[in-house]
């Protein structure tokens, strides 16, 4: 028997309630042993008298009893529930949480605390995907080389209805925000930060590189415009916000930012408010990922999961596997020196002599150009130059933008996308 | 330490000792213990002398040898190598094979002796993919409502190209085994038998069900048209070569054949030689698996993860999880009330009163037509007419086409794929 106490029963909470009643049988043949939900903390005792569990609005009800031998923490947010995850790990309960923030800042002196005993959170990245079992049991056997994931829900939802319906940005949030797609306030999903914290806890598991969302480059979503869309689509490309790993000569970047990806890869028909995680291995190739990345049902699935896998003994530490070590002495690359090709935007004025202005900055910096799109304009104050470049690295075409920038024909900031083969 | 002796050193044998030996810091760590490729065992002892593990011509020297710890069954075939891993699990070894075949026939019986001991089997369905590992762990929260599987990479590469490039099916064979994607004899591919094997690993590891290949319905790829692929483009759907797990009200249904699924369903995008599986759960929905389904180092991944996976201390049963029940007491579903929508072609002389006639038959049957499509044709001799319909039960329109073939305007057989919504 394996007893149970769950901190907060909002919509994840109370679905893992409910799958643990409703799915009892089959869960303790898959467990070896019954699992008990015995006891639900919540801020205010009326709201969920008929969930059929045992209801406190104490903490200390869980974490001083003994006879709870896990915590499923399911409050969000960092600092409460890092003092509850901590003090229940020192207790010697086993804890389960969805919890991404906290990882993203405390996940390895967690582990740490939590050694030998269960310490699960598979439901903090891409809601029911079982991605984080899929890189640390999956493909054990495999150094990764890259791990690309569309881990915002939201944002992917925004920018295939940009895609598809050709509606700007303004117009998507709004609907979204409606929908109940997008929060009030949606700077945490469309500024990529919450991919970035989810990003932060694969990159761990992959590398067991400690970075904070501070450390790595995180571009969102809000500056993507009508013009974008056109040239991805004339080029065949989608758009997808991604969160990427990669491992290069000893190297390690993570960047968070809108991305072009060509129609024919697997991971841009990830559509709608789905999720997706493509992981190169050295051995397995791609291998990809698809599911809810959201949504009450979908994260108890995985909050569940890992119950059941400490209950069966599984008490492995997640992030590097048995030793919390950096395998090969990865170091996290410089922002600055990241590469990639690029596809670039401006407005200009349509006079003589601007593309090759334009161009000779590119040569300055030695960022040679693949494609170039002008579309014809009848205002000929104000023109759309769109380009490709070939790969070059992040902090040349940042000073190229800036350059640009400063030409008086140039009517607003350049902007730019990475394009991701 | 963990001594590992491998059976067979082909493509996967050879890339597990690989793996091993260029991988193995990682794999330690990961496995909390170093795992050694102590011997392999080959029909001809000349050939393997680069691999750089001692080797063998007799299985009893790793058989009788109390230090290997694991012994890899990558030998194929069923007799040979279920004496092999019958005796090593009798000896008291953990055993990993990429065996379907072996499986499709032993798996219950074998899964019982290994009782405590590892016994693991990911690399036989869906090569890299680790789909055992998502139903067995990632999943098990849920009550697995269906399993749809692409498991075939010949067929698979077969159909994309007749549908992308409107080649016939013997035409695209001729290719694939040009190329190397298709046996010389491709029955066991082609003819859906290695897709069955696969789907009953899979049906057991989420229904418990004991099911041999000659209880469940297996259609292969070989009927497939120009005619067929044209209608499926015209009514947007894609065609696969599908293993279907699906339960309903205490019965499962197994079965394998070429579907037709509409081109929104992220499954009709997994092409080429490429293998994918959606599962959906109760509570966490759909989720989508994909990857290399065959090759040496995509299959070695598997074999290999699971080596590390019982290093790791992880020897409970993949079937059925720890107890070996059919959970719910499900049973297999008789074939001939497998219920479906289907496609029917026909190939008729095109004079008065077909129509009328090939309808009242399916009137006479209950089925009823959803859609249906004549293409102008010069030879009033030889007209085709497409057909799909809605649900009926498979007993029904099978009598329902064996009655239209005995009408005298009618060429041919008529032929029929099932559409999977």
């Amino acid at each position: 028997m394996l007893k149970v106490g769950i901190i907060g029963l909002g919509t994840v909470g109370s679905s893992v309630v409910r799958i643990l009643q409703e799915n009892e049988e089959i869960i303790s043949a898959r467990a070896g042993v019954k699992i008990i939900p015995a006891i639900g903390v919540v801020r205010n005792l009326e709201k969920h008298q008929d969930l059929g569990i045992v209801l406190s609005d104490n903490i200390d009800d869980i974490l001083e009893d003994e006879s709870i031998d896990m915590v499923v923490e399911l409050i969000g947010g960092v600092e409460t529930a890092y003092k509850i995850v901590k003090k229940a790990l020192q207790k010697g309960k086993s804890v389960v949480t969805a919890n991404k923030a906290l990882l993203a800042y405390h996940r390895y002196e967690l582990q740490q605390l939590a050694n030998g005993k269960g310490f699960g959170f598979e439901a903090s990245v891409a809601g029911g995907i079982p991605i984080i079992k899929a890189l640390r049991e999956g493909l054990s056997a495999n150094r990764i080389l890259s791990i690309k994931g569309i881990l915002n829900g939201t944002c992917n939802y925004m920018l295939t209805k940009m895609i598809e319906e050709g509606v700007s940005f303004e117009e998507v949030l709004k609907e979204a925000q409606e929908l109940g797609y997008a929060e009030a306030d949606p700077t945490f999903d469309i500024g990529g930060f919450d991919a970035s914290h989810k990003l932060l806890i694969l990159a761990s598991i992959a590398y067991g590189i400690d970075a904070k969302p501070e450390d790595i480059l995180i571009e969102g979503i809000e500056g993507i415009t009508k013009e974008d869309i056109f040239f991805a689509k004339e080029f065949g490309y989608s758009i997808k916000l991604l969160a990427i790993a990669k491992k290069s000569e000893g190297k390690v970047e993570l960047r968070v930012h809108p991305a072009l990806i060509k129609k024919e890869q697997m991971i841009s028909k990830v559509d709608g408010v789905m999720n997706g995680v493509s992981v190169v291995g050295d051995f397995v190739g791609e291998t990809l990922y698809y599911g809810a990345g959201a949504g009450g049902d979908a994260t108890a699935s995985a909050v569940v999961s890992d119950i059941i896998s400490i209950a069966r003994g599984d008490a492995s530490p997640m992030l590097g596997f048995k030793k919390l070590v950096s395998f090969d002495n990865l170091v996290l690359i410089d922002k600055d020196d990241i590469i990639s090709e690029y596809y670039v935007r401006m407005s200009v004025v349509d006079e003589i002599g601007v593309l090759s202005k334009i161009s000779s900055i590119f040569s300055k910096y030695d960022i040679s150009i693949d494609s170039f799109l002008q579309k014809s304009s009848k205002n000929k104050e104000r023109t759309t130059l769109l380009f490709s470049t070939h790969k070059c690295k992040e902090l040349k075409i940042q000073k190229a933008l800036r350059s640009i920038e400063t030409l008086d024909f140039v009517k607003e900031k350049p902007s730019m996308i990475r394009i991701e083969d």
